[in-house]
């Protein structure tokens, strides 16, 4: 399997064939590289890598998307940490952590964003 | 124990009593009240939560303080995630994921700090 | 009056009875422990001390959310300003400092977003 | 000519009469200063400047507000850019090489805007 | 007074003449565009304005330079910030309210900064 | 030339063999994958790639590592720079240009390393 498919089956795995036929209609001339770039390199190349599991990765990203301040992405994420077997109460105690570290306008952006993941899947009220 | 002794508490489990008595020497009428919003919010209140363990906070550190370009922080934590269990092939993968999220110079420059910390501790050559 | 107290009666004197009937309103499960943080730590803790008034906390996070891109919060602590006493001349300079400073798009922003404040209470035509 | 005329001269060759007939129109007592600012510092006294041409220029703001995460002001210097002769492979490479420096998030986040605004000119199907 | 000599005069008054000699000496035919630049738009047109004072000038500034985690201009602006009359319980209001909204580790990098300026001041055991 | 071997030969054009004699000197178990990233992402994959020239590539990177803050890598890229055949004139002009978008003081932090950068090389006395 090359780094392009690996990346496409991870992908796979964390978001679901739809997410990723979704993806496929959204691709054209202009943004083909950059499609390749997140297959090939992050999914194919990154989160391919053994050393830490995925439901670690997706940690780390709910936590660096919300130091970077890029809230589609977090959103994307979350879901991909739901999927990865993450629960509501770690993703509190990940954000509640960035309340210190990244200062607390950060942490509530995170949380408005991760209580409209829940909500849209029932897991809150 | 209150939320200061509870604070103090992890932070000598993190980085040893020497450390904490080092701190305590820089104490100075200025610096007081951000050492007991050290001591009482980020370790007290929030390093003190169950939900995730110590290895994982760190962890999270980490990627955050990468995100972040806070260089002396991330040197600090560091060594916690060396003492809480970290292993050097976890910080590799932490910092691989940042190059993808954060960018190369942001991972590179953590490389560079968490070399000089595994260096000091003999775990590299 | 213990933190959280503390806390809650500075946020109804910055934002009026409204705005935490409404805050309270949006609790649950999920996100109490950042609500807790926001009122026990930020609010009971940091704007109750003394050393510098509430009108000069308002001016600080004028600049300090501009700077770190945080539109919500910027949103949130100008209608604090303006309670506090912030005129709209020196929002406006507040805004053209962080021009030089944090950069014109930053500004321009910020600009933005405080010109629907000011038009929403009337301050402006 | 002063700064004013130039600035305003270099938003004309930019954007377009339009553009600048809609800006003006915005204009009102609180943010006269920074429109003057915009004018005055940015287009009649950096943009004004020799020793690289103004498709650099706008080649340099994509990169930036790309980096800096501003959407807004990337949307306009996007339209900018290509008024300036820089063609949709060349906004392509510029967020792809972002991708490598800024991290994989940033660029998603620019490609969505260029997307847009190259499929409001028909320049994308 | 043009834009030049009044930013002059305002550096003056803020740092002293011996700071504008040395300001001066460091001129050379690379960087005397941004020298102007700081002189002519930073002080001759943004510092010079009123509705602020200086003293609230250069709070704005530590709160601004914390955020934007940049060290040397944090330090020559909270010299600027003594010299206009701010104490130093304000400053350290000011990093507290910092370690809140920017995170604990802006604010322990700012504190460590200030600690150094009031000690060469004499200002701190 | 696979994509490592190709990163290389872009590396060995823009710093010459002795850099990149240097760069594997410090190779090590641990930071091994990062710098395959490096040369195979980063320069195998995007500074390989035809429809922006390296010149291009270069001041893409001063212009990003000056919004991004990150000296160390900026440094290293004006190196890069002049060796792609970029002046003293044009570096100036980017990092006025990042005086406005970014803020002055991440203008005047990049003005002192391409300073140093240049006297090194004799380009400023």
């Amino acid at each position: 399997m090359n780094a392009k498919e690996r990346g496409r089956q991870i992908i796979r795995e964390l978001r679901g064939e739809a997410f990723l036929a979704a993806k496929d209609q959204r691709l054209n001339e202009f943004n083909a590289p950059i499609h390749d770039y997140a297959d090939e390199v992050c999914f194919g190349r990154i989160w391919a890598r053994e050393g830490i599991d995925r439901k670690q990765r997706s940690i780390l990203n709910i936590a660096m998307l919300t130091a970077l301040n890029r809230p589609t992405q977090l959103r994307s994420h979350l879901e991909g940490a739901l999927n990865n077997g993450c629960s509501m109460e770690e993703i509190r105690e990940i954000l509640l952590q960035a309340a210190v570290y990244c200062g607390l306008p950060a942490a509530l952006d995170a949380f408005a964003i991760a209580e409209d993941v829940l909500r849209a899947r029932k897991l809150l009220a």
